[in-house]
C-alpha cells in the first residue's frame, strides 16, 4: 500500500501542512525538522502523489502539444524540437495527435484544462469549435501559443513562418524560371498556413500578370497518399497541364514525385515541382526537392520562449506575435520549362 | 472563477456526495433530483476537475506511450496505430518521446504512476533502471505491455515481431542470392529488438557455414544520420568490403543508401542492402528498399488488446506474450553479387 502525506505526518507526529511545506519546498519549517522529514520521506520511498500535488499547486509541469499528423515528418520534427527546448526548463511534453479532427482536439484541450496543464501549444487550430475551446483555455488561465497558425478573431500569441511570403516565393521562383502556366495543390484551406500560402501564390501570379486558373487548383490535405492520388490524375494529361506545380507541403510533394517518377515523368525536365517545409527527407536521393524552408527549429525555439514568458509571468498579458521569414532552397525538382504548355482555352 | 463541486452542492442545497454521485454516474440519487443536478451542471457549465475526479476514481483514462524517436517513421506510425485503436475504446494516448534516454523514460514513468494513468506501453525498455521502473509500475498496479521489446527478467506481457527470425531471414536472403561476405549495422544492442536481429543474422551465417567477421559489424543507433556516417566509411573501401549488408532498420538504411547513391555507388549492382521495418518511405522512388516487414499495424492492434485485457480485468494476472512472424519484402536494393569481395585475410 502506498503511503499518503497523512501517513507520513502521523508517523512523524507532525502536521500534514508541515510535511506539505517540505515537499513543496516552502518556508516555515526549521532546518532540523525539515531534514528529519526529508530523511523519512527518502527512507520510506514516499512518492508524492502528483494528483494531490497538482491540487496544492494548482498546476502541473506538463505542456500539452496538439498537432495533426505525427506521420508527417514536419510535425515529428516539431514535437522533437519543442520537447527538447521545454525540457531545458523542467517541463514535460504530452503530445496529442489529432488526425486534424477538431472534435478530438477539443476533447484533448478539455482534458488539459481539467488536468491543470502548465501550458498549451496548438499546431492545428481551425474553425469555430476551436475558437470556443480557446476561450475555455483563456478562462482557465492556461498559457497558450499557436504555432505555425494564426486564427481569425484570435487575440493571443503566435509564432509562425510568414506563409503568405512563402507562397509568393514559391510561385515567383517558377515564374522567374520561365513557367507561364502554374498549378497548385492546397493544404487544408481552413488552416491559416495553407490558406496564406495559397493567397501568396495568387498574389505572385497577379503581380507578374499571369492568369490564375481555378481549374488548376487541386484540393489536398498534406498527406503522402494524397500526393500520389493527385499525381495519378495529373500525369494522365501531362502535355495539357501546366509546366510548374506548387505543392503545399513536402510530404504531399514526395507522394506526387514518387508516383510521377515511377510512371516515367521526368522531373524537372517535363514538370517543375516546388513545395514547403524542407523536411529531412526533402534532400533524399531520388527526391532532392526544391522547397521553401520554414526554419522549424527557430520557430520552435521562439514558440517555447513565448509560452514560457506567459507561464513565468502569470500577470503578464502581453501578446507576442512572431513571423519568421521563409527561405527558398533550390534543389533538383525545378528548372526552366522545356515544353510549352498550351494556353487555357477561352 | 471556476465553480467547485462544493459550490454546486451549496447552490442547490444538497450534499457534496450527492452531486459527486451524479457526476460519476453512481446510484443512490432519485431520478428527479438527478435531473435537477444535471440541468444545473449544464446551466452553469460546470467542468468536473479531472484531478479531483482522478482522486475519486483512482484512475484516469490516459494511456502513456514511451518511444525512443518520434522522427523515426516507424515510431510515428506506431503512435498513430496505437492511438487509433485505443480511441475506439475511450482511451487517450499521451505520447512521450524519450530520445532513447533511460533517465527521461523513468521520469515519465514516475509521472504516469503519480498521475494514475490507466495503462502504460513501453517501446524502449532496456537496462537496469528500466527494470526498477517496471517494478514500480507493478507496485502501483498499472497495466503494462512491452511493444516490440522483451526484457531479461521481465515477467509481464509483451507483443513483438520475432526479431531473431527477422535477422535470420535478412541474412538468408543475401546468402541465397550468392553473397558470401556480409556486413551488419547494429541498432541498439541493449534493446532486445536490435540484439535478437543480430543473433538471427549470426545464426544464419553459422547454419550456411559462412564466416562471421567481427570487423564487419558496424555500431549503429537506428538514426538516419548514422546511416550516412557509416556509408562514408564503407564507400571508401567498397571494393574490399562485403558485397551485402544487413542494416538494423529502414531509416538508417535510407541514410546509408542516400549517401552511397549520391557518391556513385550502384545499389544493388555493387552492393546489396537489406533492412527491417518496411516503413512508408521504404518504397519511395530512389530507395525501393528490400526489407523485413514487422507487420506494425497488427503488432499495435495486438498490443492494445493485451493492454485492455489487463485494464478491464484488474484481478487477472495472466501473462500474454505474442510473437508476430516477419515477412520478407523484396524490392530493388538486393540482387546477385556482380563483384567478388576478397576473402578476409587470415
Amino acid at each position: 500500500m502506498e503511503k499518503t502525506i497523512t501517513d507520513i505526518a502521523n508517523e512523524l507526529g507532525v502536521s500534514v501542512s508541515t510535511v506539505s511545506k517540505v515537499i513543496n519546498n516552502r518556508t516555515g519549517v526549521g532546518p532540523e525538522l525539515r531534514k528529519r522529514i526529508c530523511d523519512y520521506i527518502e527512507e520510506v520511498n514516499y512518492r508524492p502523489n502528483a494528483i494531490a500535488q497538482s491540487m496544492i499547486k494548482g498546476r502541473t509541469n506538463i505542456v500539452g502539444l496538439v498537432f495533426g499528423d505525427v506521420r508527417n515528418p514536419f510535425y515529428a520534427d516539431l514535437l522533437y524540437y519543442i520537447q527538447y527546448e521545454l525540457r531545458q526548463h523542467g517541463y514535460m511534453v504530452m503530445a496529442f495527435n489529432s488526425d486534424y479532427e477538431a472534435e478530438k482536439e477539443v476533447e484533448f484541450i478539455n482534458q488539459a484544462i481539467q488536468s491543470r496543464y502548465a501550458g498549451l501549444m496548438l499546431i492545428t487550430a481551425k474553425g469555430d469549435s476551436m475558437l470556443r475551446a480557446i476561450s475555455d483555455i483563456r478562462a482557465a488561465k492556461i498559457p497558450l501559443v499557436l504555432v505555425n497558425r494564426t486564427l481569425k478573431d484570435f487575440n493571443g500569441s503566435f509564432v509562425s513562418v510568414d506563409n503568405f511570403q512563402a507562397g509568393y516565393m514559391a510561385a515567383k521562383h517558377l515564374i522567374e524560371l520561365g513557367h507561364r502556366r502554374l498549378a497548385f495543390i492546397t493544404g487544408n484551406m481552413e488552416s491559416s498556413a495553407g490558406y496564406h500560402r495559397f493567397l501568396g501564390y495568387k498574389q505572385a501570379l497577379e503581380n507578374y500578370d499571369i492568369e490564375f486558373e481555378e481549374s488548376q487548383v487541386y484540393s489536398g490535405d498534406l498527406k503522402f497518399d494524397t500526393g500520389i492520388r493527385i499525381a495519378e490524375q495529373y500525369v494522365q494529361a501531362l502535355d495539357l497541364n501546366p509546366t510548374g506545380i506548387v505543392i503545399c507541403n513536402d510530404l504531399m510533394a514526395m507522394g506526387f514525385i514518387d508516383y510521377s517518377k515511377k510512371h516515367g515523368v521526368k522531373i524537372p525536365e517535363q514538370l517543375s515541382v516546388i513545395s514547403f517545409d524542407n523536411i529531412t527527407y526533402a534532400d533524399l536521393y531520388g527526391m532532392e526537392l526544391t522547397t521553401v524552408d520554414q526554419h522549424l527549429q527557430r520557430m520552435c525555439e521562439c514558440a517555447v520562449k513565448t509560452l514560457l514568458q506567459q507561464i513565468e509571468n502569470p500577470g503578464n498579458t502581453e501578446i507576442l506575435r512572431t513571423m519568421i521569414e521563409p527561405t527558398l532552397v533550390v534543389r533538383g525538382t525545378t528548372a526552366r520549362p522545356t515544353r510549352e504548355s498550351p494556353l487555357p482555352e477561352e
